[in-house]
């Protein structure tokens, strides 16, 4: 694995990302860096001049659970197959204040002195520029963007512009362009193929004294969208004129400057969408939205955004003692996991966030086995936002179960935004079925660390008894392997291997999934029997049923192979031959893109964990020794070529005692976006992989699980670390953890006494009585 | 298995298909039953005038080995696939002749009698209306039609006109129509949704005073293409009018009518093509073609066409005592084959011939499989064009095999026309590898039945030894298998399993495959030794890879199963759950029509015979207990949802011993298009199915094996018949055999003395002697 150094265009800072000297452009890489999102709206790093003529660029603004569809054509199509993709919606671009002096643009390209930033304490980014006209006059202009983690449906600029050598006129266009091109690839970015126009029909279109408004219905959609600005300037205008094109409206504003005085223009730019509202409806809810962001002005909004950040710090942030880069990666993830993430229930966390449209905004798996296990265990209300998400969408799993011939249950899809299946390719989409133990695993996972049982009541049993029921219409009690419950026709994880039967890390998690059911419903039968009887009335749900879910469990079969003691990846895997790796040049990685699927598909060879993976999260049901041999086969069989995958192996080599190993992938995932390790951040962040780094550290070197009465921790501090803490939201109480080479210091900030588990030792943690425990070197 | 009385439509005649009295028009079905093919070109049996308004139809003209290219779109899209279809091409339709009496148009729809009929003898088509004028005018109106098998480019029609009541003016309208819409599926076949305009870009359109003619570049495609035609009449017409559309060009002739004096005029349709000439020279060529035709004129050139097919029959007559339906679905079948199949060498025969554009018109596997184990034993020239096809394709398999990552070799696409892969879905398209081994089975069962050493001297060598490579390259000696040889990720004959490791059928036939190959390697060897030089130098093959393709045939793992004493579909098929055929009601089927191919993956379930398959084929290799044990645990498990299934059962059947079965299947196969069993023959006839008839009768119910110095016979007379006879044309000889319930008639009609075996007793068979040898009731 090759490390290559931090991205030389940033300095290494602790809260921030900023150009460093001699910086160079990296266009497409910068505006995904650069984006800036608050869970409804993102928008990506682009200047609000506009790219340059000829510079890639992949202009972006998205709104989260909002998406059209688009019919998918298949050249051979068969019963069943996924009907529409659901895309994530570009709404017109309002960022767009264009400075001229003497009708020559101000530029990024064009400037003296250039510095971008992004603060990671505020989430919010700067660019600030020395710039001079071709007559020698020269202005500083300062930028400021944050998407408001207040107010979710605000994009907020902020302009400071001073003349440093003149006093004379500027104008100042400000755009709302509901008809930019996008690239849709990378091998021709400089020409955008699509433009958002062709999935937005106008239905209103007003322009006011400082403000304009636009309203599309987006088409193939249910989906009404406003959008719209205003302006607060710190000085009037000279004169004003409206701009009406056809797909942009706007202003321009002439502004007289006076040497040294700094014009200050604040732009609101609002959006907001509608299943039910009609269009003037929409508009009043816009207005009265931009009435309030108005009279609060930029000042009191930064602030009430920057205390949201704040306290999602509180919460969240990790200290790395020693690492400034692996500092400066960890803030960069957790900041945008926090701003990706889907706050209303209705909304989830793309695979790329809202920061660019690869994967087209779609949500998978990696919410649940990734991006959840770090927010229930710091932020749970931000991780009881992504079930409902998926509660309200149980009508879209029960309609695909049915599709896929399950006479009840829930399946729901590999990709999704609105809850339809969207994935085009059923061997690596629908065949994965581990979905559904995902979701589970992820109700499980909040469950045990919130402790949020009126969740299950309203949600969490209905998807849980739903998608577990799936199980016993998938699988078959199999004669030929002594009755053991089989399941067959699957793919795992491991998109490099494709419908298989057993594949290990299905059927374990499937098992677990059975057992959580079960469990759930002996809680309900114990405490709540009313609430059972009505539940069973709903889902026509029978006791028969429920013990079928646990002989299934219990009946499961986990395969195993006696010779190589490891768990075999499913019934076939073994048998294959092992990829010829020492032939492999490292430009035929990842494989996907330059093997047919035939070729990796009869291969031992894997794109991800996918054993390993099963070993980290049903941690307590395999011994130590079992971890270590899989590991030790099934890593080098590994291309790591998904951004999941490092972040696991960090965790099971630090769990099976192999610090150094555990630490190389480490820093595979901490700074995989900032480094552009995989070489596709342009399309968007990883946000699987910016919270398996989060994972790697608190699960892999605090070695945290977190079991139903108790808190465990594994400490060890990577060799190259002074130490490292982080904060915890468990089980009603807020946490702090530092770990130190010789010991670590347990501290409850609030809640009751709990009791924690530090290298196999049981402890009482209490309140305002920190305890320092000394750390054993080898945890075996 | 139901088995409908024949097709009501139609009395059951030896050597023809006629309506009936009381025949209701079956549209598009008798669109494909009546229609004429060449091999060169096709046209369905749509009528002169054309479709009446509101009746369902599909018109089709086709160019065998012409095709146009249509890119693939795939939702998701992965190295490797395949980027384009290649679509047989549709040309102009020169069958237009309508009738005008007083300007009404005389049409079968408005006729008072009609009688439609393909003579089988003959290969011709007629039709015959009397129909009355709203004024009471009647017409008796004889048309007839031939697709030439002496003249490849021409189709023939010949229309005789007799006035039974008036003597008076007819004019008629002859059109050549280059704008035709035709129907993509049977949902709405009214409309047709596609025009054949759309793939062809006009070059050159010329009336003349007859004759008319236009050109067209095929888009997309490497082809010019020339369709016209001319006209002879047995009186001169009294005036002629010039039509000249967009897309139709065409005369208006007015003529004379006497009572009870026929008018008869014949109207020539060419078709030729190119890949090379220009405009003005494939033109110059379509000229003398044309002067050719037009000289011989309608009875030279009928008495060509009909000394074909009388050769043909004597070659290929399959004659049953007993049983008129089976007799004339069996001539049906044959009939069409010939007509369907390509003489040129560079075209082959698709899976629905030229009769409907079913597949796109592509060649799959059925060719080698089905067609060429009839053809190989009856009509060795015409076989030898199939394998000629393929060998002109060679470069395309190479280059197929290189983007596969098989660094030698060639691999051919699973379904083509031009030669490159145009399968949309992999998992049943380039994942059955086995295309190759029927290939080689294919020019084995060639060179076994015909001697044919020059064929492999010139092609099949190059053929066997560049597909037999593959193998090599594909599997691997594995260590978990005792070194067997095993073949992973590939999917055999039967596409309801997808993506298997060790499927029987393929391992089988790739161990033939390696071991003919060693074979042919040894007769170089042996007899050539600086033709094997060169070869080995041209191939850059050596010693040492034929020492591997041995040892992989002789390691070559076959599974078997101990338990149930059968060999298992492949490693996990055993121990998948069963289908429930119980409740799975007869609308359910085709089951690739309502069940996701993930549930039907999963079940033990087969489209088709797949281990049943290489019982037969590679009928010496196996005892016949364990076809037997194979045969009854599999057909239980098989839908037969493929036309290709029913046929090999039959076979298998009566190979055991089970006569009263075979017979069932048999029944299945031999009426498929004429009862229109699979209720698709609207799109075309099913070629391999056809084949299999002649299979189920020659290979199934006498027996016949062809080895390299016998023939092996055990025959068999299914309980409804009387008796049958076929012929032969094996080893250079020209065979008869007669069967009857007592005894096996023997006749050698051409050739040296050869060995037969009868019932397990070799005799030797000599000219001029026939031999009857009695029949053992238990051939066991």
């Amino acid at each position: 694995m090759k490390h290559p150094s931090p991205n030389p265009a940033f300095t290494v800072e602790p809260w921030a990302l900023s150009t460093a000297s001699g910086y160079q452009d990296q266009s497409m890489l910068d505006e995904t860096l650069f984006a800036l999102a608050n869970g409804y709206l993102g928008t990506r790093g682009t200047a609000e001049e506009g790219a340059e003529e000829g510079q890639f660029s992949c202009e972006g603004t998205y709104l989260n659970g909002v998406y059209h569809s688009e019919e998918i054509q298949y050249g051979e199509v068969a019963y069943g197959y996924a009907t529409h993709n659901q895309k994530m919606q570009q709404v017109p671009n309002g960022k767009v204040l264009q400075i001229f002096v003497d009708n020559e643009k101000v530029s990024q390209a064009q400037s003296l002195e250039c510095q971008r930033r992004l603060d990671m304490q505020s989430a919010s980014y700067q660019r600030e520029l020395v710039w001079q006209s071709s007559q020698g006059k020269r202005l500083q202009v300062n930028y400021q963007r944050m998407a408001s983690l207040s107010h979710p449906n605000l994009l907020c600029l902020r302009l400071e512009i001073t003349a440093l050598n003149f006093s004379g006129e500027i104008s100042i266009k400000s755009i709302l362009d509901a008809g930019y091109r996008f690239a849709a690839n990378k091998s021709d970015p400089r020409v955008g193929q699509l433009s958002i126009a062709d999935s937005l029909q106008l239905t209103r279109s007003e322009l006011g004294h400082s403000d304009a408004r636009m309203q599309h219905q987006v088409k193939d959609s249910p989906f009404l969208l406003c959008s719209g600005y205003d302006h607060h300037f710190s000085v009037p205008p000279l004169r004003t004129t409206q701009l009406d094109h056809d797909l942009q409206i706007g202003h321009q504003f002439e502004f007289a400057l006076n040497q040294n005085k700094p014009l200050v223009v604040e732009k609101y730019v609002l959006y907001n969408h509608s299943r039910t509202m009609d269009d003037t409806t929409l508009k009043a809810s816009h207005q009265s939205l931009m009435a309030e962001v108005r009279e609060l002005g930029w000042d009191k909004l930064f602030a009430q955004h920057t205390e949201q950040v704040k306290a999602y710090w509180r919460n969240s942030d990790v200290v790395i003692d020693g690492d400034p880069a692996m500092q400066q990666g960890i803030r960069f993830n957790l900041l945008h996991l926090f701003m990706s993430v889907g706050k209303d229930g209705k909304s989830n966390i793309g695979a790329k966030g809202l920061t660019g449209h690869g994967y087209d905004g779609h949500y998978f798996w990696d919410t649940e086995i990734y991006i959840l296990s770090f927010l229930s265990a710091t932020n749970p209300a931000l991780a009881r936002h992504c079930l409902e998400y998926r509660y309200h969408t149980l009508d879209g799993a029960r309609r695909r179960a049915r599709e896929m011939s399950h006479p009840s249950g829930a399946l729901y899809p590999w990709r999704t935004i609105g809850g339809d299946e969207c994935s085009a390719f059923f061997p690596a989409g629908t065949a994965q079925y581990h979905i559904n133990a995902a979701i589970a695993h992820a109700i499980k996972s909040y469950y045990l660390a919130s402790g949020d049982w009126q969740f299950i009541l309203e949600m969490g049993a209905e998807m849980l008894f739903e998608t577990a029921r799936l199980w016993l219409h998938l699988g078959h009690f199999n004669p030929r392997c002594d009755g053991r419950f089989c399941i067959d026709g699957v793919t795992g994880p491991d998109e490099y291997t494709a419908i298989v039967n057993n594949n290990f890390y299905t059927n374990a998690m499937a098992k677990a999934h059975l057992d959580f059911a079960v469990e759930v419903v002996d809680r309900f039968q114990r405490e709540d029997s009313e609430r059972w009887k009505s539940i069973c009335h709903q889902l026509t749900l029978t006791e028969e049923e429920v013990a079928l879910w646990q002989k299934a469990a219990d009946l499961m079969y986990l395969p195993y192979d006696e010779k190589l003691g490891i768990s075999p990846q499913d019934d076939s895997f073994l048998e294959k031959k092992p990829w010829d790796f020492a032939n492999t040049p490292a430009n035929q990685y990842p494989l996907l893109l330059h093997f047919h699927p035939l070729v990796i598909y009869r291969h031992q060879v894997l794109k991800q964990a996918d054993v390993v993976l099963a070993m980290f999260l049903l941690d307590d049901a395999f011994p130590q020794e079992l971890k270590a041999r899989n590991l030790a086969y099934y890593e080098p069989l590994t291309t790591h070529d998904s951004t999941l995958s490092t972040c696991i192996h960090a965790i099971e080599f630090a769990e099976t005692g192999d610090y150094e190993k555990a630490y190389e992938f480490f820093k595979d995932s901490v700074r995989m976006d900032l480094d552009n390790l995989h070489g596709n951040t342009e399309y968007g962040i990883h946000t699987a992989c910016m919270a398996g780094s989060w994972m790697s550290i608190v699960n892999g070197f605090a070695g945290l699980r977190i079991r139903a009465d108790k808190l465990v921790f594994n400490p060890s501090l990577p060799a190259h670390w002074r130490g490292f803490g982080f904060n915890l939201n468990c089980h009603g109480r807020h946490l702090h953890i530092q770990i130190s080479a010789r010991e670590t210091r347990y501290q409850l900030l609030r809640g009751d006494n709990l009791e924690i588990e530090h290298q196999g030792k049981k402890v009482l943690l209490q309140k305002d009585q920190p305890l320092c425990l000394a750390n054993q070197g080898d945890k075996a």
